[in-house]
């Protein structure tokens, strides 16, 4: 069984190794997204104001909102651009159903308690995707809620959940749709010319395969028109930086240039390599490949395949009592490959992500480094401590 | 006169030339600086964590305030951290006197009014330095204020406030002070074990020389720990954050990775070249040569070289009616440098950063650049068209 080496730099400056980041972002991006960082761009020039255009057209595009939606950058992470979104778009005076099945979903409630805004948890399990059903039940019992906020690939577990589904009943139902596409956008398909949502959030360290340090919010003209005076933040105002990026065609403060110069790149490195049905396909063979390699090596995945998203895989941690996290992870570090840890609330996991600038042959060599690592450590039994799934 | 020729990058795939920033950040960072991030960090890795950590170290360090103050850092630009500063470390009910003269003073009372904190903003001319007499009246007619919050060196006119007056003042009154240094940290002198005050705020693409995409606060950790649920926004939140990176090394939501790994970059040389003295000599020789140079030419600055911080300098425009700033900016660009345009409520200036990874040679070629862009452009009266000058 012959390891993979950690991939070596190619600057002559930077000779160190490199380990591959099996997490959902920051991610393993490639060198010519990163060699786009090797530039100083003066942030009120002509040449970055038209860079930023292109990359929000660009952004629009790939949902298909360019008819209805307008694309607001942010500096800062994803979660600042959730923010950016819930305390602009949706009114003070609002109530928002918050259906629950992970963390991400958890933290968006946390943001509208901060904003004061009236908010209702619907409750699911980890491992089962959000469900329409109940989202309408939940929208008949209470006429007070005006939105609904739902995250469409919940990395906790890695679920993913029915995004169009979701969108029709809230439709049907009268109320209004947020998304947080933080790990779904330019991976799997998303079209505003069918879904009627007011935001899709995203950020630039994601399926997009940019380095972290901005996010964005795809959001409906109409929504954002109404918006002005409203945000809690003034950082956080997307109605004010979208007015004034209108006015000026600048960020309305210092934005991170070397971020948007290297997600250009990799915005063109998407396109090239055939948008986001091939972003899908690559990421679908990882995923196939990284659960077929550990199922085959005695691992059990947390979900259900059929609400897998491609994005990042749970594995249950195996029973046998040599094992940690600890050191598996230092182990199979060693060997190239930074792990992710579980983030569910009652079982011992860990997770692997498929994304970023990786093909199959990457995952098949992480799939032997965590092979070696357990048969070092002296883990024998890779079955999960209870036989008990949630399935 | 020969002009220098633009700066060609060294990277082989990168062969573009790349105009030198005299803007006041982001700015021109050394190849060395932008080289630390041709590498993708995870953000949950330890080797991440003691980076991180370093910097904070470090930062908190090059102001002496390692005893009584804590970094915290923050994603996105300056902005949001003078926003999470406010936010976070102001209670409540309190009453902040914002002194004024410039734009970055306005913008704290813009953002006070966004939080619902009161304010009251006391007026000074642009071209005159905060006037602690002035402050100290202030505090006494108004007992109920409670804060001051002060910007060190204000880049609309590229002033320096008597910073160590100014908290002397505010400290005699037993007021709060807060300090947006975000122009002046790592060159000009801070020094927490005489300045009394609850934060000191900055950046990552200032006078550290790093590349933009994060802030800091250097907070007093007394005012800190009783800022637990004060904040009006999560992503703002400093305590929260502060807490969390305690606890577990990380930072709450993704980081900037590549920014930081530059930051760290940026602060190993700012070490390696003199630190803060070594800093201040070399942008107060660019800032005398650029005077001087400018001076010669018939361009006259704005600012009594006395209150002249050796940041950003304002020139008066020229009275010749040749003369518009887009055509300097547009032909001085081509010659390989961006200059700033001026930010002043009633008269044309435009202005020249001095700092950033470049030296006084730079200057040099700069203000040469700029001879033959008002040669070509036919203007010959280089004095302002008015001779009233604010002094």
């Amino acid at each position: 069984m012959t390891l993979a080496a950690p991939r070596s730099d190619t600057h002559p400056e930077a000779p160190m190794t490199e380990p591959y980041l099996l997490t959902p972002g920051p991610l393993t991006t490639s060198l010519r997204t990163k060699q786009a960082m090797l530039k100083d761009w003066g942030s009120w020039d002509i040449a970055f104001n038209e860079m930023t255009a292109s990359v929000c057209a660009d952004i629009t595009r790939i949902v298909c909102g360019e008819e209805t939606h307008v694309c607001v950058p942010l500096q800062g992470s994803g979660t600042f651009a959730v923010e950016a979104a819930l305390g602009t778009l949706v009114p003070r005076d609002s109530k928002v159903l918050v259906p629950s099945n992970g963390a991400y979903c958890q933290r968006i409630a946390r943001i509208l308690s901060y904003l004061g805004r009236e908010a209702v948890v619907l409750e699911h399990a980890e491992h089962e995707p959000l469900n329409a059903q109940r989202i309408e039940q939940a929208l008949r019992a209470d006429a007070r809620i005006t939105h609904v906020a739902v995250v469409h690939c919940e990395t906790s577990a890695g679920i993913l959940n029915p995004l169009a589904q979701i969108a029709a009943t809230t439709r049907d139902a009268g109320r209004r749709l947020i998304v947080d596409a933080m790990s779904s956008f330019a991976a799997l398909p998303i079209d505003l010319r069918t879904l009627d949502t007011d935001a899709v959030i995203a950020a630039s360290g994601k399926c997009i395969e940019g380095v972290p340090g901005m996010g964005f919010v795809i959001a409906k003209r109409s929504a954002l028109d109404s918006a002005e005076g409203r945000c809690h933040s003034l950082a956080m105002d997307l109605h004010d930086q979208w007015a004034y990026m209108q006015k000026t065609g600048q960020w309305r403060y210092t934005p991170p240039t070397h971020v948007v110069a290297a997600l250009r790149a990799a915005i063109d490195q998407f396109h090239e390599d055939g948008g986001q049905p091939a972003r899908l396909a690559r990421y679908t063979t990882n995923c196939k490949t990284l659960i077929e390699g550990m199922t085959a090596l005695g691992f059990l995945p947390f979900l259900d395949p059929m609400h897998q998203a491609p994005i990042i895989v749970t594995f249950h941690a195996p029973a046998d009592p040599a094992y940690t996290y600890k050191e598996l992870y230092e182990r199979v570090r060693a060997k190239g490959f930074i792990l992710y840890p579980g983030k569910l609330t009652r079982l011992e996991t860990f997770r692997v992500g498929c994304i970023g600038a990786i093909g199959h042959e990457t995952i098949s060599a992480a799939v032997i480094a965590v092979a070696e690592a357990v048969r070092e450590m002296g883990v024998v039994e890779l079955a999960p401590r209870s036989s008990v799934t949630n399935q």
